[in-house]
């Protein structure tokens, strides 16, 4: 029997270190051996998500003054908030350089430190750490990521409006320039804090959509579709809250370029994902549902004629939280550490 | 004090029926002398719908048969399935040619019964009233309805996508041929019958898009938007399910004609409907909520700046069961009988 | 026309201020003078609330340094959290003698003020105000509410329980040491604030009870049921949290003394509330649902006939935020304002 | 490698049916040779399920004229309809004896076939086979079910609330006529039928009690809780329903027998389970939550003290579709096939 290889969750007390051990409680080759959470340091898991209860784990730590070279962590995964993660990896990797890390933040998602500031409205606390990231959407970028020491995981809206996307730029099949993006999410993607418009009373019963215009994730969207299309790219983009936990829907408008149609979007779509394991093309004209992929790795893609001509309407499904978070950074992982691609992602989704 | 009106539910088990009644029950200057409901003949209300058990109500009976002469009703609400109304309709102004008659469905809201026929795929059964009937938005055609003796009322759909469209179409100040509408609606547009796909299971905690790119509610839309533009207009549309009960949002994607932008449209809207009790304009660059109006009879709308040059978001909110349908209804039914046109429906939105 | 009464909504930031600001908004003898959220003081009540976007409403100020004589306030609502109402409520009849209060907090409920201090672990801050409180339970109170300055309106979990129980006790017709109260309650009983554990993604999909042996709203209804029973009476009672906004369902075991059985339980209750307009007796068998008192001022009372000899289930259902909080308060107002006692209140249920 | 156990899932258009089938296909020892349904025969699962679209999976067929010798069907699960199950195994096991069931209906939970009748109105079709089937509740039926052909799955409600009654009352700690059972089920139990009670917007912000003082699953939990106690139960019990898709919380009223208090329930329910795998007791005084056990097949299991002198308040929390059906099933058959009894069934609760 292989050895274990020892795992750290940074940031266990949210909804996306949850899954991570949701996840890795059943991978039979790694051995979670820290779990991190500032302010439940001291705590068991169980106090923190009472459906680990039945299991065995590691007390929550705090992270300063860990000893990140006795630790001998071989992957540690960064569930923390956006913009405190960048000095965290610094410190690990300073203190055990052989230590991989996939970080479920956006702090490494942006390969230009500049455009990086611009969004976030800081200087970039690792500019070296981020030459050597890969950002981590297997399915665009699985050679570099078997080779990298720090990848990014990719946001979940990104994640849901590339993966149809970018095989469509490639391809030069759509124009770049009208690209409408209307995404809908459930509550889980917004994380675990306790903020009012979060209250069950503020999103049960309701709709709506939020930061118009103007959603930062928007910046490694950008950039992501821009190295596709071989220019820039700046795509409309709205999303809004589900009154559910989990799941993520893009409905996607597209404008086929020299008399491409939606069943050409849908031949490229199809065979670009004919062999991956997580993506997962419907027949034409079918929309995919995000109940169909609830907790499981995959993501569903459909797409349809447009009533207007010369349009077409692709819609792609998954799960915020795997496909869209901690699935996918399993997936970094088992590459990263090679393991199949596939190894403990293998859950089927859950519907009802 | 006035006599009250005599007014008639036809269709009463169903979601529209039940909120006229909810609606009509409290309505000063009117009695509810008529209910019918086929299926449920002999039913008392509160057996269909127990919110009404505190209340004195007639009986359900069934339409077969009835003496609509002298049933002299003042105006019959109906509330049928789309299709069968048409011969409903007929039978009653041919008894009784002085009822006035609001139609919920679909039935009579194509003036162009060539087009009834292509769309729903059957000769229409009524053309000699189709001339008659009076496309029941009242924003837009509030001198027509007071004279109207059968008035259509609008889709939920169409009505939260008409109502910020319309004034934006007649000043020429989006481009007619790049309107995208993605819209999402709550379970109980989808009406009272018992299917599959409309089970708790299959709706609570998941979310997608159905008709995509051909839902039939599209006739309307296109004649509307086409007489407001003087123009053909079709607009690419996408129905979606959100889990909840009532409430229809409309992100909608347009491009401005001659350098106009989003802050034209905000103004445009503004001042169209600074004098509507029921359609409420926000503040610039805010988004409406659905929460916000359920329940009520009124209509939110948001204008926002796209971050793609030249183009705007405009989102419009709307209870789907009341301004999308029967409070639209009885605020038609105030105009029709002379009362003040907002008579019966000042509900405050019930959030949370 | 008669003069409008100065209404003042003192914590006009959380949900039962909002249904206040709802219900008042269309009461025909009251004018919103003044509202007060001391954290959002100087804010539009349609910034906190914006369902409240279409109404003219006074903007939003901090309780301190009011000048409550000048303010001449008829009636102040106090919404204002568990604890710190005493002593505002003292303040103000200090400054205002003449105004009236209906308190919404647990703080003048007990009218032991020994008890009181027992069950919140801190000193009455008003103890000479305690003794001219009445408990404001209509039902059970009316003839004293019309004459009282202070009101204590009920908690939402007791109403629901007691409309049931104290007729039946006072009856002796059940026995008072078997009572068993599985309680259900939606999320906006418990609040607008911010915490972890009321987040949508905690509360969704799930089911839990809370509080388990301990709850401590039980004070007041341990008060109100052993003065109906004229003995102490200490109810077993499980307050359980359900993923919806608003109702509040009690199921409640009883057993009947000396061959007492359901149908009796039944007849007394159905006489007890024959004429009055907000309590409403099911036929018996039935059971009632929150959803049919959504949005209105009834409760529901089913009684039922339990499988095991000489056990009854009696299920009460109504509306925290209305019956079970504003609009019994409303209810009191217009009793102590000599008001007809309906008045603003005959809104019917929204379902669905 | 183990030759793979073949699997038949009569009835897999169903939610039991589908979970069956989201278990077995990552069962390692287990291939699925046969689904059926007989309204949706020559359907692919993937148009009845399209959550199994990226698996390969037979088409559904039909139940009748299938050559059930032919099969060679090591397990047959069945998942049919109450009341139609008898005949169908008599059939298999008549034409197959060597294949095994387990039947997820309340065909054969009943061993007394004369109070199957009186519970369901009609004869038992098979009492030849009521004789050989043995309950398949694994803690305590767990060295029969090794030897069975035939095993009756009990059902969700009994599952849920036998897990901690049974114990107690092997133990006499508990009065047996004293038993309150207060159960709130989400909505996959009830199945797919299309019902209007059943639809999105009948069930969703609500809750209510149904079947109260008579639902028919007692029979089953009449005949356990008296094998347990040595004497006849009958237990009070009022099933609710809970505005989610899965879960089952039993929260159970108690009286301790000679001095025996909430702490002695603990100790006796955390010595019995202490080695079982699928069934935890959480430390004294904490609640279960449905989501915390959420796609698992685990029950969690609480127990504190009430507030009433001498009583106890026992909660219990499975998900129905799991440990309340279709992982109870795949329990059985690990024992029916000596595959180790947690094989297959080690998914972690999905939570949020």
């Amino acid at each position: 029997m292989a050895a274990m290889a020892k795992i750290g969750v940074l940031g266990a007390s949210g909804y996306t270190g949850a899954e991570l051990v949701r996840l890795l409680i059943n991978h039979p080759r790694v051995e979670i051996a820290l779990v991190t959470a500032d302010r439940r340091a001291g705590a068991e898991m169980r106090e923190v998500f009472p459906q680990f209860s039945p299991y065995r784990l590691p007390k929550l730590v705090a992270i300063d003054g860990l000893d990140w070279a006795a630790a001998e962590l071989d992957i540690a995964f960064c569930a923390l908030p956006h913009a405190t993660t960048q000095k965290v990896i610094k410190t690990v990797l300073g203190a055990a350089p052989s230590t991989k890390i996939v970080d479920l933040s956006a702090d490494f998602r942006l390969a230009d430190t500049a455009a990086y500031a611009r969004w976030y409205g800081h200087q970039h606390h690792a500019p070296e750490l981020q030459a050597e990231a890969v950002y981590g959407l297997v399915e665009v970028y699985r050679r570099a990521i078997r080779q990298a020491r720090l990848v990014a995981n990719p946001g979940c809206y990104t994640s849901c409006a590339q993966l149809p996307l970018i095989p469509l730029l490639k391809a030069k099949a759509i124009d770049a320039d009208e690209i409408v993006i209307d995404a809908k999410s459930g509550m889980s993607g917004a994380g675990r804090s306790a903020k009012e418009a979060m209250l069950f009373a503020e999103v049960a019963e309701g709709f709506h959509a939020y930061g118009v215009g103007g959603h930062r994730h928007m910046a490694e969207l950008d950039q992501e579709l821009s190295l596709a299309a071989g220019r820039e790219v700046i795509a409309t983009f709205t999303p809004h809250l589900v009154p559910m936990n989990r799941g993520i829907l893009s409905t996607i408008y597209v404008r086929g370029t020299r008399n491409r149609a939606a069943e050409d979007f849908h031949a490229i779509l199809a065979e670009t994902y004919a062999k991956e394991p997580f993506v997962h093309v419907l027949p034409f004209g079918e929309a995919p549902q995000t109940r169909h992929v609830r907790g499981s790795n995959l993501a569903f893609i459909g797409v349809a004629k447009d009533r207007v001509a010369g349009r077409a309407i692709i819609i792609s499904a998954l799960d915020n939280l795997v496909k869209g978070a901690s699935g996918q950074a399993v997936q970094n992982m088992n590459l990263m550490l090679g393991f199949p691609e596939t190894m403990g992602l293998t859950q089927v989704a859950l519907f009802p």
